[in-house]
This record gives C-alpha cells, sequence and structure tokens, in this order.
C-alpha cells in the first residue's frame, strides 16, 4: 500500500488533546438523567411561561384533547367519522357477542364494552383512528386467567364480578403507568415476540371455534392445540352436527371471499366490513323459518336488552378474589395497552401525528375504570376495526361516539332478533376476524433480518399454540429480556484494520481490504464497559492478544506491542468496568505490552480521570483517534508501513 | 477556521463504499454467537488434536488440578504452605465456633465446615490463594432464611436438616452453574452492590454480637438496627452484665489494637491472625480460674468432640422442606459463589495465573455437596483468612489441607478445652473481623466515578440495616438490573461539531471547540437500537432536530437540511430498531430533511439491505465516516465552511 497516505492527513504535530468535560454538579447529573426518562418528551413545555388562567385551560385540554380538536371539528368531518362509525359498528356487533364467550361472559356484556368505553376514549384519548371495544386477544386470555379461578358454568355470578374486578385493575394498571411515565416499560415486549403471540393466539382462538363451529357439545377447557384436536376428533362420530357445520361453512367462505375482495381493491374496503352483518342477518332468518334450532344448530337465545347496569358494587376491593383479581387485571391491562399503543402508533405514523404514548395510556385507564363501573370488561384498540375506520374515512375520535351510539340503540331494541343466530354464524365471523391477525410476511422479515428475534417469535408462537395464552406471553416476555442481558452481558469486540489510502480504522471483517498495522493489535469495544461484562471485556481483549500472538509467531512475525483499544462506542464505564481496566492494564504489564486508548467519550473520559486511571496509564496514551494513537505511538511501524 | 482542513485529508474522489459483510450462514452465526455466551474462554482447546488416552488424562486433571501441579510440588513450596496453613488454622477456629452461632447452630458444626470443605476444594480447586470455610455473611444470611422457616431453639434438629438441605442445594446451585457455564450469571451482581451489601452486613453482623457482648438473655430475632437498638436499650438497666462487658471490652481492644499493628507493618501480619486464639486461649483460662460463668458471664459450655457424623440421611429430598431447602440453597449458594469468585479473582491477578470461573464453580459446588453430606453448612472463601494465608505466603491448595489437619486434630483432642470460653471473646472476634468487611474507601471512589452505582450501593446498604438481610439483596439485585434495563432504554445521543483544523467530528459537550456544520444536524446513537430503545430513539432525534431548527430559526439562520446519524456505536438492530427508522425515513421526508447514515457496523449494514431499508434511503445515502458524508452530501456547505 502507498506510504504517502499516512502522512498527508496528519502532519506530525503533538496529538490533539482529548477533552474532559466540564465536571458536572451530581444534581444537575441526576435530574438531567432523570429527566430523560420520565420526561423524554418534555410534556410541560406548552405551560412554560404562560400565565395561571391559561396554564388551567391547558391543563384540562391535556386531559381532554377533544375541547382541543373539538372546536375546529366541522361537517365535513362529521360526515368521514359517521360512515365511518356505522361501518365500524356494524362490523362490532356481531364480534362483540363472539368476543364476550371468548372471555366465558354473556353476549350482551362484549356489546356493553363497546358502548361506554369508545365514549370515555373520545373525550380522553388522542389517536384519531382506533376503534375501541372488546378484541380477540384480550377476551382469550381474560377468560382463560379468570378460568383458572372460578368456574364461568359454576359460578357465573362471582365468575362475572372477578371480570369486573380485573377490568377495574386493568384500568387502573394502564392510568398509573401513564400517570408515573412508565410507559416506556410496554416497550420490553419487542416486535417480534408480539407477531409470535398474536398469531399464536389467533391459531388459539380460531381453534376455540371449532366447538360452534362443529356443534360439538363437550369440549374440552384446555386451550392448547393438542387437547383441542383430541376433543375434535374424539367426538367426530357422533358429537358433529353437520347442519350446523354447513352453514358455519357456507358463510365462511362468504366471509373470506369479502375478505379477499377488500384486500385485492381497496376501494372495497366495506365489503368485509359489512359481510358480518350481512351473515348474522341472512343466517339468523334462515334459521327463523327453518327451525334449524330443533335439528340440533345451537342458537344464541338470549341477549339481554336494555343498556349496562351499574356494577361498582360487584367489584371485589376485599377477600381473596382482590389479589386474583389485580393481578389478572395488570396482565391483561398490559396486553390490551401494548396492543392500542401499536395501532395509535401505527396510525399516528400514516397521517403523520404525534401521539403522546403516556396521555394515551391515561386514556385508556381511564376507559377501563370506567367500563368495570357499568358491566364491561376490558376493551382496548382492536386492529381490524381501526383499519376499517381508517379506510372508511374516519377523521376524528367521533367515529367511536357514532359506533357507540349504533350499539346503544342495538342494546335498546335490537337484541332480541339475535335470539336466532346460529354460533356456527359467530364462529364463522371470529375465524375470519383472526385470521388476520397471522402475519406471515412480518415473520418472514424477522427471520431475515434478525435470527434471535425469530427465536422470540416462534417462541412465543408455540407457547400459546402448544401450552396457553399465558405461557406464550411469558416466554415472548422472557426472550425479549434475554436478548437486551445477552446484549449487555457478552458484548461484541471486533479487529480493527487500516483501510486503503484513508486514515480510517475499521472492522477487517466488515472492510477485508483493510490492513493491520505491525506490532499493534487494534481492537473496539462495542459497548458500554458495566459490571455485567466487564470481566467478559477484559478477558477477550487478552484473548485477541493471545491468537493474533500465537498467528504471528507461527508467521514468524514480530510479536504484539501495543493494544490500542479503540473506546468510540464505549459510552459509558462504571466501577467495575474501571476495575477490568486496571487488571487489563496489569496483565499487559507483564507481557511488556502497552495499553492505549482511542476516542474515550465524555462520560469515560470524566470516570478515568476520576478514578485516577487515566494518571495510572498516563495521560499521553489517550488519543482523540486510532489514526493519532498508531502514528505517535508507533511512529517507527507507521513509517515501515 | 481555516477552510484548507476539509480539503487536504479528502481529494474530491467518490466515496468510499460501505462495507457489507458477507452473508453468514444461519447455523455458522448461530453456533458463533452461542460459543460466545457459554464457551468463551474456549476450555476444549487444551484437547484439540491430542491422542485419546492424553485426552483422558488431560480430562482428569481438568477436574483435579492438583494432578496437575501436585507433580511440581516440593519442600520450599511445603514449607511456604504449611506455616500459612497453621496461622488460617489458628485464626479460623474461634471464627468458626462463633459464625455457627450467626447460623443458629452449635459451634462444632462451624469446625466442622473447616474440616471437610477445605479437602475437597484443595483437590479441585483453581485458586492458590483462597481460605475455604464458614464465612460470616453467609452464615447470617442462611440463619435468618433458615429461622423464618423453622425455629432454631423450639426444633433444633429439623432445623439443622433443613440447614443441610440447603447446603446440599447450595452445593448442586454452584456446580450447575459451572456445568452449564452459566457462571457470568454471578455478574449481574454488580461491584457496586456487592460493597453495599457486605458494608450491610457486617453492621448487621456486629449489632447481633452486641447480645453477646452485653450479656443480653432476651434479644431480638430481628436483624435490622431498630430492632436491635431498641432490645439493646430495652435491656440496659438489668439485662447488661458488666463483668461480660468487661472481658469483651478488653479483648476487643486488644483485637483492634493487633489489627491495627498488622496494618500498619504488614512485616506482622501474623499478630492479627493469632491474635483471636490468643484472646480464646487466655479469657478461656481466666473464666475457668476465676469462676465468673457464676457471675452471669456466658460461655461456651459444650462443643462436641468427635469428627463429623455422615448426614445424607438427614436431608430433605421429599416433602415441604424439600422446596425450602432449594431455595434457600440458591440463594445462599449464589452469595457464597459471588464472595468465592470474587476472592479467586483478586488473588490470581495479584499473583498474575488464571482462574477458570466455571471450573472453580464446579470445585466450590463439589465440596458444598460433600460438606452437606458430612454435617456441614454452606462453607465458601473468606476474605480475611485469604488475605491472611496470602501474606503468610501460600504457594498451593496445600495451605487448605494443613488447615483442614489442625482442625480434625481440634475436633478430636482440643474441643472439651473450649468450655469455659466466654461468648462475648467469640462476639469481640466476629467484630473485629467484620470490620474489614466495611470498605469506605471504595465507597467514596464509586461515589466519585459513578453515581447511579453509589445508588446501589447505599440502596443495598440501608436495605441490609434497616430490614433484612434478603431485602438488602433484593434491592442490591433489582438496582443492578434497573441500570441495566436503562441503559438500553435510555441509551444517550451526541451532537457532533468538526473539530478544529482535522476531518473528525466529535461530541460538542465534550469539545466545545468544534463547530457545527451551517444546515446539517450530526447526531451519534450510542447504542444498539433495539425494541426497548428504538422509539425513544426516533422520538429523541426528531427532537434535536426540532430544538435546533428553534434555535436557528430565532437565530435567523437557514433550516436543517440533513440529518447525519453517526453509527459507530450502533453494534446491532433488530426489527423493531428497522422499523423506527422507516418511520423516522418518513417524519424525516414530510420535514424536507434527507436522512443520511455515516459507519454502520457489519452487522446494521447487513441487516439494513436484508430489510430493504438500504434500498429505501438510498446506497448512496450511507458513508464511511461523517466527514464523507458531510463533504459529499452537501458540498455547497462544506465549502462555505
Amino acid at each position: 500500500m502507498d506510504t504517502q497516505s499516512l502522512s498527508y492527513s496528519h502532519p506530525r504535530t503533538s496529538p490533539y488533546k482529548v477533552g474532559v468535560p466540564p465536571k458536572q454538579k451530581f444534581w444537575k447529573e441526576f435530574t438531567t438523567s432523570l429527566k430523560e426518562t420520565f420526561l423524554s418528551d418534555d410534556p410541560l413545555r406548552p405551560f412554560k411561561d404562560q400565565p395561571v388562567p391559561r396554564k388551567f385551560i391547558l391543563g384540562v385540554q391535556a386531559v381532554f384533547p377533544i375541547l382541543e380538536w373539538g372546536r375546529n371539528y366541522n361537517l365535513s368531518k362529521f360526515k368521514g367519522d359517521l360512515i365511518a362509525g356505522l361501518t365500524i359498528a356494524s362490523l362490532c356487533i356481531p364480534q362483540d357477542i363472539g368476543y364476550a364467550k371468548l372471555a366465558n361472559l354473556a353476549p350482551q356484556y362484549g356489546l356493553y364494552s363497546s358502548f361506554v368505553p369508545p365514549l370515555v376514549y373520545a373525550l380522553m384519548g388522542s389517536s384519531r383512528d382506533i376503534a375501541i371495544g372488546p378484541v380477540a386477544v384480550v377476551s382469550l386470555l381474560l377468560g382463560t386467567l379468570l378460568r383458572d379461578e372460578i368456574d364461568p358454568v359454576k359460578n357465573p355470578v362471582e365468575y362475572r364480578r372477578l371480570a369486573f374486578t380485573a377490568t377495574f385493575f386493568a384500568g387502573i394498571t394502564q392510568a398509573a403507568l401513564g400517570i408515573l411515565r412508565l410507559g416506556f416499560l410496554i416497550d420490553f415486549l419487542s416486535h417480534a415476540a408480539i407477531v409470535g403471540f398474536m398469531g399464536g393466539a389467533a391459531i388459539t382462538i380460531a381453534l376455540q371455534q371449532l366447538k360452534g363451529f362443529l356443534g360439538i357439545k363437550k369440549f374440552t377447557k384446555n386451550t392448547d392445540i393438542i387437547s383441542v384436536l383430541q376433543s375434535v376428533f374424539s367426538s367426530a362420530h357422533h358429537g358433529w352436527n353437520w347442519l350446523t357445520i354447513l352453514i358455519g361453512a357456507a358463510f365462511l367462505v362468504f366471509l373470506l371471499a369479502a375478505k379477499y375482495i377488500g384486500k385485492r381493491n381497496r376501494k372495497f374496503f366495506w365489503v368485509p366490513a359489512i359481510a358480518p352483518l350481512i351473515s348474522v342477518i341472512l343466517s339468523t332468518f334462515l334459521v327463523y323459518i327453518t327451525h334449524a334450532d330443533k335439528r340440533g344448530v345451537d342458537i344464541v337465545k338470549h341477549i339481554e336488552k336494555g343498556i349496562n347496569h351499574p356494577s361498582v358494587k360487584d367489584i371485589y376491593f376485599t377477600g381473596d378474589y382482590l389479589l386474583k383479581g389485580v393481578r389478572i387485571g395488570i396482565v391483561a391491562g398490559m396486553v390490551a395497552l401494548t396492543e392500542a399503543v401499536a395501532i395509535g402508533r401505527t396510525f399516528a405514523a400514516m397521517k403523520d401525528y404525534q401521539i403522546d404514548g403516556n396521555k394515551e395510556m391515561i386514556a385508556l385507564g381511564a376507559m377501563n375504570i370506567a367500563g368495570s363501573l357499568t358491566s364491561c370488561y376490558v376493551a382496548t384498540g382492536s386492529f381490524s376495526r381501526s383499519a376499517v375506520n381508517f379506510m372508511a374515512g374516519c377523521q376524528t375520535a367521533v367515529s367511536n361516539i357514532v359506533m357507540s351510539i349504533v350499539v346503544l340503540l342495538t342494546l335498546l331494541f335490537i337484541t332480541p332478533l339475535f335470539e336466532y343466530t346460529p354460533n356456527a354464524i359467530l364462529s364463522s365471523i371470529i375465524i375470519s376476524a383472526v385470521i388476520g391477525l397471522i402475519d406471515f410476511d412480518a415473520a418472514i422479515l424477522i427471520w431475515k433480518i434478525d435470527k434471535f428475534d425469530f427465536v422470540a417469535c416462534i417462541g412465543a408462537f408455540f407457547g400459546v399454540v402448544f401450552v396457553s395464552v399465558e405461557i406464550g406471553l411469558l416466554i415472548a416476555v422472557s426472550i425479549s429480556f434475554a436478548k437486551l442481558l445477552l446484549q449487555v452481558t457478552r458484548p461484541r469486540t471486533a479487529l480493527l484494520g487500516k483501510i486503503p489510502r484513508t486514515n480510517v480504522y475499521r472492522n477487517i471483517q466488515q472492510y477485508p481490504e483493510a490492513t493491520k498495522v505491525p506490532g499493534v493489535l487494534i481492537i473496539r469495544v462495542d459497548s458500554a464497559i458495566y459490571f455485567s461484562n466487564s470481566n467478559y471485556i477484559r478477558e477477550r481483549l487478552l484473548r485477541w492478544l493471545t491468537d493474533e500472538d500465537e498467528k504471528l509467531k507461527s508467521g514468524g512475525l514480530p510479536r504484539i506491542q501495543f493494544l490500542v483499544v479503540e473506546m468510540s462506542p464505549v459510552t459509558d464505564i462504571d466501577t467495575s468496568g474501571i476495575h477490568a481496566l486496571e487488571e487489563l492494564f496489569k496483565s499487559l504489564e507483564k507481557r511488556h505490552v502497552q495499553l492505549i486508548l482511542a476516542n474515550p467519550g465524555p462520560v469515560v473520559m470524566h470516570k478515568l480521570h476520576a478514578s485516577k486511571f487515566a494518571n495510572l496509564i498516563g495521560e499521553d496514551k489517550i488519543f482523540l483517534t486510532v489514526a493519532e494513537a498508531i502514528e505517535t505511538c508507533s511512529p517507527k511501524f507507521a513509517e515501515e508501513d
């Protein structure tokens, strides 16, 4: 390589001094990092320098965004919201009835949950596109967790009371996370884990529908695939009702065809949106005139007419069930939150407006608390209905109000008409709805991008499908955490070489044309040095040295005399890290190798000085860049190069 | 600034292409990362290319290092070991008796634990300096945890059985961590947390000694400082025994003076080492001839003569106590391990030999399993005795064998002589021993280096002192984890500027002389981009942009047109991270700001390509260095500069 390259960029002058940042006061450092953790979005910014009455108005508006956007509301916006609201209402009514069954509750509770929570959300929420109501995954999760405690068939009243208790504490959890500004906690469930979990839940829910779809009377209470398939096949020769299957299959084909049409041409988004309601109407009429219910076709039979009862007195505020309700509420609340926030973010990014995560959590929490007091169970944002809402041209949360009013009218006047609705249709509707939760493309992309993420994804999937929803969730969270911990335990290190005709040192693996500098080993440490990895980093650096020395020895080349540690990615170091550096320095001294540091950042420089390590190795062994380190420390080698 | 600087180093040619590493096969990638995690020390290296019989011998030697170093053992080494062994034996005998009381066991169990475990360790361990036996902190922890389950006064037999059960599972835990190569798990307890925990434990232990020291009969069972001081002062006017206090205080002064002499002049290290035994002998003789035990001075009364009984049948392998034993064993085993490994590492670094952490854990585990079968409780490496061992000139683990033989002879012949030893002396010995665990200097250094570490340290300390040992431990672990999670949730970002007369871009906070490039915002992201921080990073980058634009606007300067993200520290990115980049790109497009990436590493480059993000922003927007990015993308600005 050309010897010119090294000299033209850096005239041999004294090296540039590595900056030590001015020492910050402890209190300032502490408050800054606290602010960055909890108030990173600077929520008080608009309040700054405002008179008191204005601050009050801003405060109220912050809690009820409707006061802000409501002032600019107009007829053209309402047109969009009305159409969107009617569309999602027609979609949600049949879904609600089905989802309530997933939660082992009577059908009207699904409708109740599409009445009160959307209203509260419309006042407090900041997403314009989310459609609020019961959703499949949360219903299933809640149903499974509740049934572990109380049998819904034997003790329906206690079961329902525990459901309201769990809903109440789900709301408290959500609101608390928002108020305490701990919203970032839900970021700990990785995208990959959610994809796997949702896919698994979709399959589990679809499998559960086989009961209604095949008209099986005796069905397992477990949700894992093996128990369910055993249940299905053991009842094959006498338990299946062929008329039920016929009706269910016919309408399932209709629903899937509608879905396909909607997917092919986005103009026809309304086809899959109203198909469920059409199916319900048609099939109900069909059963009513053919008396199919007499021939073994299971029907809904009874939905209570009228609006929600107050349920404050039903919530367990004392006793054994309080703790169970709290536990179930926390789990269901977190999962519901994850779904709602993901939806909110997705659509906000599409329309380019901001969602305040913490505020959103308070809104969702308030809506579930209000719901739990009015006979609703946990509601959240629904993926499928939000997409329909968006495509139908919703403008604001008013579409949720429209939907809520339609549900109210349904509860007041129409519920008796659902008497002859066959359960098989509800099953078909749920099956066609949850199929959309299985995201093959996302799973394939995850496989391509990150194998470890894929393990999390598939782990969560299998956990849900083969064991249970909770276990799947547990696996998802554990693998996500394991990944984070692995990152801070076994950070990467890279051997650097000089890129030809530049002054730049880069990873030799990435740039095979980069050349090593004889007698010098340049290693980049790719992580903050903390107690969790300090010993590993020290050992790894020594291992690099041993390996390289062995190679050089077998090649008859001179041994390594300088170890340059490129510290650019080392953003922080703690006391254990400093200890490890000291030990490294001692070991290197014994081997007659000089330790040199390149580009330590401000925090690291500060701590190297505070701990006197900078004095130990010598200030003149710390350089601004690898290039300067190489040049100044081993001029002999640099010129020989 | 001089306009020369930018042009002389980079002749305006086409920018250097950022390398995309050759795609690795999934299987290879997977095994490499697995190997780095679990086999980072490459334990099978010596076995490579060896004939089978040689492999067998190496394998046996790997389990029993004594077979390796034993062959070079000679008389001069034995001289060192003999003196060191006798010294630590004289120190351990009185300590053992006292520590057994901390664990609520009869005194002989302390001596038993200094007989069998050191022998096993000598065969299997790789540290040459560690002194094995019961230690204060583990004894206290074990005693507290066991007493929560069984009252040692009412049910001494069951209590003892549970102690052996816990010891057995402590050994199993330690050995399992070593065999499964999960030794790195103990790195999760940070240095700072250990300093705080040890300091707190020392104070708690010293406070517990007030019972023996003041001769109080009725003493609280809690270990927190408030309960203990209440106990002490409420018994002040009738419960204290003045003769006891006189004896205890006199010998405490003697012990502390001995300690001081040993510290002042390292030649006299043996003075504090034999002072405890001298105290015991003197005080026992004194009590015997003055009949002080008749005047309320508590004495040891009885130590069983003879060697350890087998205790295999005492271990609970079934029933309720099995699970409790497992739980206590895991906690005690981990804490014991932490202490032993820290000692091993410290002395290995001093004498510059290697300790294999995982092998060491297997040795410690085997020794505790063997101990649990022979009436011993959890033994580990003792800080104070190891230091004495080192200073007395030990050469190998043979000093442990010498100590063990002395303890054996004590058990066989001398124990009846301890009958008249006053408990106050044992308390004085323990107090003077644990004082050394309070490491003020370390705490001050931690404060100087890292405030967050200090919070972990002081949290653990207060947890132990004001609540209990378990709570202190829990606080220590939680804060350590919180720190790691915070690092991956709220990574740092830095605004970069150009350092005058170079081509180097660095943090403006660290180098205030660095200058911003007009129209360009250069931000460095200081962490891997993962699901846990991807949203934060996206928001933070946008916030940097908004803040800078506002500043520029108020100064009447042109707005930002390019956002250069320096990716050098971004060692990895996952699917959530890619999503965040995509969303960032969309938001920037809406603001007419061009996104540019500088120096993505090999893994990141690979994933940017796999996800097609590189195509989305354009391959020509990814540069090798910030300098090239600035130059090529905004030649206008670069020249104006």
